[in-house]
């Protein structure tokens, strides 16, 4: 697929995450997040995203035409870049025929030493055909991953860094519009905390090009727990 | 388990129904709905609903301790009623050790010729340990249902049946109140198009003793599906 048909196919659509850590969760194997894979094509998604090549394999395999963002989170001591953070495992999805890798692009350290934006120049010197995706946390990170070739550029971890920490628990909105503002000639995804329709119409008004949404479709565990804490907290529980 | 316990064990809790046809959702299999019940579980629910014997029998025997509201959609030809429209019916999801039954109890002709609320007297009769849950679809239903002996009344069919299609599309809430200013001495559950926990929330001040969410947590086509809707809907697709 060229990357220009990738970004028309997503544009104005729904990504949807199909993610889960099977030792905590029944629907984290390989075999159960396909089984939601499928399910979100049925209800009209645009495109997938996935975490390590176990899971990413097989939703790419039986969906050759719907664009994947590969993800491989894995943990460094001594880093908190987690999200694709180095080229071997660019390399590992790139082979199982992502259209897009999207890795940690802040401005925080891997465990290499690097900054993790410069991830987007590697990518792009590589695989100059696959389009390089910034999970970014803040403006900052977001102009640092544009300077470094991103094509896409996500909102992914506002919340989930330090210096982000007053941005937990609700979709960035603020951020979208920003990046927007300045222009930064990257594709712009909303992604994180999008829970309801209210949420991705207005992830949409800020300025998105395509939205991403995990948790509020392929997991049960937590969209039961909210549900659960909504009513206990309404009964002082 | 005794009767009291059953409805305290529900009392202000989520139960969390496990729906899903297997011709045309992947996630209606009973092994995956068993998993969707696993999750719900992990997710904090208090209890179960599901359909058909195959897929009531194997989450009772995974979760004996959960409540479990057993039904059993038949179509019959020439009637509208078709959860747990007939004693067989009960008698085999009694069998699999449902501590609860629901079945339509409107004021329709079910395909033996029999108002249908009268499955509740004989649910009672011959099941005098297992709660009887009467599915309504408007307060003069819930009126009968009460009479007919129902312990439990639920809001499932409202905005399903020909004289609720003004109710389509969105919680009975209004329903709800008018059961419990009645007082007609049945443990009342709202049930049918919980999507939001404002709608969870509202359910409960409106005086419901329980409520069941399906659609919102168990069936990702449909949650997909309406988040699409939405975008589609903002640019007007």
């Amino acid at each position: 697929m060229k990357k220009e048909e990738v970004l028309s196919k997503l544009r104005h659509g729904v990504i949807v995450s199909c993610q889960g850590d099977p030792k905590v969760n029944p629907m984290g194997t390989p075999e159960n997040l396909l089984l939601m894979a499928r399910c979100a094509k049925l209800g009209g998604c645009v495109g997938f995203r996935a975490n390590m090549p176990q899971n990413v394999g097989p939703i790419k395999k039986e969906f050759p035409d719907m664009p994947m963002v590969g993800i491989w989170k894995i943990v460094s001591p001594g880093s908190d870049v987690y999200i694709t953070p180095n080229m071997e495992a660019v390399d590992t999805l790139v082979g199982l025929g992502c259209e897009i890798i999207a890795a940690d692009a802040t401005d925080r350290l891997n465990a290499n030493g690097e900054k993790a934006y410069t991830m987007m120049t590697k990518i792009k010197e590589k695989y100059p055909d696959v389009l390089a995706m910034a999970d970014i946390a803040d403006i900052n990170d977001a102009r640092l991953a544009a300077k470094a070739g991103a094509d896409i550029c996500s909102t992914t971890l506002s919340g989930y860094t330090a210096y982000t920490q007053d941005k937990q628990g609700k979709c960035d909105f603020d951020l979208v519009r920003q990046i927007r503002q300045e222009n930064l000639g990257m594709f712009i995804i909303t992604e994180g905390k999008i829970w309801t329709r209210e949420d991705a119409v207005k992830a949409y008004e800020c300025g998105a090009d395509c939205i991403v949404i995990g948790t509020a479709i392929t997991a049960p565990i937590a969209i039961t727990k909210r549900f659960v804490t909504a009513v206990d907290g309404h009964f002082g529980k």
